[in-house]
């Protein structure tokens, strides 16, 4: 597993981390292996983000901190390896409820050749306690310190699960997320997840009183990218959709194979050339 | 990687080769991770078949056994532990021109969980030279003899890529490709695969002269399921088709997110909900 480059990660790091600062939003499709990391590089990802959920479900595991630290991590070693572009690698919840844990997270996010990391505080999306704040606030200041002592500043992506998972009374999680996104800021994250926030209004609201960058998830019903541009969104990431919409597709390819006896979902495919070429 | 259970295997391997033998003709849409293969498994496929490109692609090498054994079959492991249908792994030249390496890649199929094999007579397909034929021919014995050691009576697909890889003059193409297969099968393969080859008189031609079953690799551009079993075909695969269908997906979304910053190609993705519920 060990793939550390300090010197490249350290400018890779702070690449990453100038690109939540526009002039341009940051779009990054999730990966899950690493030939979706290899397509989205060709296709001009400044970066690559992978999905946990995504590595996961491709490893067999449910979604929700049930595949272990060294598993998530060994695949996103073998993306670092593989593509040229800075790699930033979700860890759910840090794997372990303890700051300990996400130091050792973050160190091995870095062996693994990434230069930034999504931290949440939520176990998965039936979690509606979320992590205490004051630890939660612990641990984005322990792999800031852990990243500091490897000599690569990691890109910290902190992720309120506020929104998501529907914790409290609808009326007050504006309230709580706010008050959560400024704990992590505070505490040295890069910059603050929300997902579960679609409308143009809200979103508008947390860009305006947060004032540092923040980070959508999008899909299907969400403003589109250049709306989210203007409402000052900086980042925006896909998480497990990409990967989702590929099974989509091999569910099509399966459906018309028993029904019509056709290939005509596997049009559009990448090339068994491209493919070769991409690795090579 | 231990994840045998030889009762269940030998009555897998019996029951998968039946599926050779009608009354329908057997298709298989290749999975490439454990996802994929659940989908499948989902959609109503009586047995999963891994894409040995595809597993490479997704682990980040090239097709043509850049791949190691171990870390190939660590994949069928993870798949034959989640599925609860027969798997056959496709296991490219057998990792080793030796019978002895044919056997212990037979063995570790065992050990990983399936109960059948691909073993193909070139390296990779710029390979216009192809195994020798009684090397090939002792490989196929190796693997039946290791079947038969660990009492699961795996199902050999033995591949001749003389269409594929358009080995010597066009001409000799047709009595190389059946001296090969009928070799095979004397070998011990229950089943000829031939991929490279569409034209329904030609595959005709294979299955009146080879009379025990035969693979075909479709595609856009190949007869149909229908018109295949017609002309008598036992067993249909994709190969690494629906896994570049999948990227050919990832490929329009980024794309779009690009160009009009919406997103469209994210439609018809398997949900999360469903995912989370396969995995379970």
């Amino acid at each position: 597993m060990a793939n550390m480059n300090i010197d490249q990660q350290k400018t890779f790091a702070t690449a990453f981390r100038r690109l939540h600062r526009g002039p341009e939003i940051l779009v990054l499709a999730n990966c899950w292996d690493v030939a979706s990391a290899r397509v989205l590089e060709a296709a001009g990802a400044p970066a690559v983000a992978t999905s946990s959920a995504g590595i996961a479900f491709s490893l067999g595991y449910p979604d929700g901190q049930r595949i272990s630290r060294e598993e998530m991590l060994a695949v996103v070693a073998r993306i670092a390896k593989t593509v040229k572009v800075p790699v930033t690698a979700d860890v759910e919840s840090g794997y372990g409820s303890r700051p300990e844990d996400a130091a050792h997270t973050a160190q091995t996010v870095i062996e693994a050749g990434a230069i930034g990391m999504n931290l949440e505080d939520s176990q998965d999306e039936s979690d509606t306690e979320l992590a205490d704040l004051s630890l939660a606030v612990e641990e984005i200041q322990a792999v800031r310190e852990a990243g500091g002592k490897a000599g690569v500043p990691l890109v910290i992506n902190a992720r309120t699960d506020v929104y998501l998972n529907a914790v409290g009374a609808a009326e007050s999680r504006y309230d709580h997320a706010l008050r959560r996104a400024l704990a992590f800021h505070d505490a040295g994250a890069d910059c603050i997840f929300l997902p579960g926030i679609k409308e143009p209004g809200l979103i508008a609201r947390f860009v305006n009183d947060l004032k540092f960058p923040i980070n959508i998830l999008a899909g299907p019903g969400s403003p589109s990218i250049s709306e989210l541009q203007r409402l000052g969104v900086a980042r925006v990431s896909l998480g497990s959709k990409p990967m989702l919409a590929g099974l989509g597709t091999l569910r099509r390819v399966a459906q018309e194979l028993q029904q019509s006896g056709t290939y005509m979902s596997l049009e559009g495919a990448v090339t068994y050339a491209e493919m070769q070429k991409l690795l090579e």
